[in-house]
């Protein structure tokens, strides 16, 4: 383990393993519960969370702690530091109009997706997906759009760490489903799911490629069933998700 | 300074430091550029940049080293543990499809603002407006609106600590026409700022209230000079952001 390595700087881990202790289920944690969360002591917890109030990360009231808006300012840097992210907004703004879907920019974190851009149109279900938003890469049109034309080294590391969950009815389960359902896409040219991430939601994408050609991101475009159907969705969806992702490549110095 | 307080650990604040020393104008920096933004060693930022590596959030390719994605995963814990965000997001949906312009949740971060959600609807100037993105209180609609209504001591600290800049024209530049502004702001309800911010930025921001009349956050939209003068802007856009502002407020428990 890291810990043993004179380079790895363990207050640093402890650190944003404390912020992220933060979460949906723990919005206002007490010191204790941060302690049970991070497998930390109760003291080495209150002199992070002291740090990190220093730093202007978290708040206290009362007992209770509370992440502050500085905490977003962090991811912000990625954003900045992107040149895909510039990009893609203008092509993203034409999917959602085009379609009248929400659209967003997705990118390989592991064996996640990460939401880098969205552009909301309409309240679909999934209410909390802001940018920074992880997503399993095997259960998602957007994570088989980056898998299929991934390298067979980080296909491997994706099946062999997703937990590969039966989400819903129809998630795929099993590695290879999974490498069949790449195939698939990989033939196609895009990713569609329908009602394997959550019972509902339907989903393209199609991958954006950068001037060598590598597969960096995917543009995506979500709908609902009661909207529309699998094969409404293809048909009207997936021609404006193809160009958008066809255009924003060349955009990238892609040549198709 | 904070270095002597033995609740404070300052390996966590410098890995904060190189973090968030990847910016726009260093997106992909070397070692050495990294300890010359940071004032650290370069052996202390070597240490830095490879517990960020086995962490996830930084990646090296040649000498030259870049955030990952997972960088907008630390962010979107402050979402996921925000309901204001939640709140916020159909009503500024709602923001944007009425004036066909882009909308916005501002909250108060020290002396700045931080957009804390967004609905981006057209490419205007501002391209880098992701969530995230920090703009001086001072000089923004959204800082008036946030300002107009909080204590005595916020407003002092943001006069105390703001730096007044001339960023453009017609940007405020002293305490004196701040606070002026300020009471102008709690006369009317709401703040519009013309070109203080940037050339062709013409903005309004209306507060947002929680159960204790607490402002919270201010729901703001913006425009172009290139699309609407300022006055159309008032009597289009201003409605539409009280009213949106208004709701979020009664969802949060406000009873006006």
């Amino acid at each position: 383990m890291p810990e043993n390595d004179r380079d790895y700087i363990q207050s640093i881990e402890r650190g944003f393993a404390v912020l992220l202790a933060f979460d949906a289920d723990r919005p206002n944690p007490t010191l204790a519960e941060l302690a049970s969360a991070t497998d930390l002591s109760r003291p080495a917890v209150r002199r992070i969370l002291l740090t990190l109030q220093r730093l202007g990360y978290v708040t206290g009231a009362g007992t209770r702690w509370s992440l502050t808006p500085r905490v977003l300012s962090i991811g912000q840097h990625y954003s900045a530091t992107n040149t895909l992210l510039e990009s893609a907004m203008p092509r993203l703004l034409e999917v959602a109009e085009k379609t009248e879907e929400s659209a967003s920019l997705g990118v390989l974190d592991g064996v996640d997706v990460v939401y880098a851009a969205r552009v909301p149109v309409r309240r679909i279900m999934s209410i909390n997906v802001s940018v920074g938003t992880r997503v399993p890469a095997y259960a998602t049109s957007m994570g088989r759009a980056l898998l299929a034309w991934a390298s067979a080294e980080t296909v491997d590391d994706v099946v062999a760490n997703s937990r590969f969950e039966k989400l819903v009815e129809g998630t795929i389960t099993s590695p290879e489903a999974l490498r069949i359902e790449l195939a698939r896409v990989r033939e196609q040219g895009y990713a569609l799911t329908s009602e394997e991430l959550e019972k509902g939601l339907i989903s393209v994408a199609a991958p954006v490629r950068d001037a060598r050609g590598t597969v960096v991101g995917v543009i995506a475009c979500s709908t609902s069933t009661a909207r529309n159907t699998p094969e409404q969705f293809r048909e009207h969806a997936v021609p404006i998700v193809l160009r958008a992702a066809a255009d924003l490549s060349a955009d990238l110095g892609f040549a198709s």
